[in-house]
């Protein structure tokens, strides 16, 4: 069987590519980061989207974006509110965050012997994102097929094993619910809210923040409603 | 001033590195890795370092490369000795450990705004470390445009404002040396053992695993005696 990284963030599009990866019939490694992120319970929500895929291991390796500071997600800047359409790069973005978790799959790839990673970027939503873009994931896929063991045997570099796998990249968000929907996806457990509230040991995403705006139009435009629970 | 983030292992060739980007006029941001390595004698080695080249700031990232496994130097497998002579990819290869190195290396230069990372890469003794080739370090450099804030205005993603700096890359352990005494690095305070022993509250190094062996060759090949202290 087939091996795939995929990493699984807690959210609606890392679930959306674990229910793809599933479907063209590859055994899920999946591997989440506890990286200083102020909302934990996107870690828990990848905890039960592994469950639910029945992945075949699920790592989460602790790592420290805090450590530069630099973002709203990371660092003591606020979440902005209602702002989904900017033109500058969001104060969400996170400094080579992408980067840093494509190279742990890398790493985790190559011991498990895996050559796919799946990762859920997406162009549409995150356009201000430099490490989202198809263009960024293409000259990774180039330097991670010069970086494993494999390649060195290979005295044209020319090994291409490794695939950086992105099947959300070009995709609305309406578009990206709907595949899930059709794949089964029980979006009641991912989480997608920057700035979460707990209410009775309940935890409730904002429904205002940039991720909030952009998942509730994605629901709605499916006319379905979104299962997550939201403040009311 | 103009920046840079050095990779500082705590090693002969990242003090020698650091020598080189000093010297060149940077102000010199040092990155340290505290990645469940077996030996941390490196870290204070490299805070040692740190301090003799009066850096800016001096971080150290606490990852965990042994979440995966598949090293000598981060599982529980032997360090080999005597065996500098391997065709393969040697037992302390981590599988991509320079590329998580450098991935954060690329966080902290794009929030400090630094257009340069030194690494202490060499391709004569380390041959045979895919991470360590000239291939792999130019391609991670064309990842590195795409990746970073400052890659996105650029309508035509030909920004070239990152530069992965890595002056051994082909010097022999030798010339490393020659390069270092002649900067005036002090040696005696970098660690290279990947197998050391503490005796007396002193950690010595062992002298025969790789690293000693190259370590050893380079100083007597200068004909300079090594002031590191080694295990009789």
């Amino acid at each position: 069987m087939k091996k795939a990284v995929i990493l699984l963030s807690g959210g609606l599009d890392s679930a959306t590519v674990a229910a793809i990866a599933k479907k063209e019939g590859y055994e899920l490694y999946a591997l989440s980061f506890d990286y200083g992120q102020r909302h934990k319970v996107e870690l828990e929500a990848a905890k039960k989207i592994a469950e639910f895929f029945k992945v075949k291991e699920h790592k989460t390796a602790k790592i420290d974006l805090r450590l530069f500071g630099g973002s709203a997600l990371t660092d003591e800047i606020d979440v902005p509110k209602d702002q989904t359409n900017h033109d500058s790069i969001p104060l969400t973005y996170v400094p080579a965050r992408n980067t840093i978790f494509l190279s742990y799959a890398l790493g985790y790839a190559e011991v498990i012997g895996a050559d796919d990673i799946f990762i859920g970027v997406n162009v549409v939503d995150y356009s201000g994102y430099p490490d989202c873009r198809q263009e960024f994931i293409s000259a990774f896929e180039t330097m991670s097929n010069l970086a494993t063991a494999r390649s060195v045997g290979d005295k044209n570099h020319q090994a291409t094993h490794l695939k950086i796998q992105t099947p959300l990249i070009n995709l609305s968000k309406k578009d990206i619910i709907k595949v899930g929907l059709e794949l089964g996806v029980d979006y009641g457990i991912t989480h997608s809210c920057y700035d979460p509230v707990t209410q009775d040991d309940e935890v409730l995403a904002c429904g205002h923040c940039d991720s909030c705006e952009f998942r509730l139009k994605g629901f709605k435009d499916n006319g379905v409603r979104d299962p997550r629970k939201y403040l009311k």
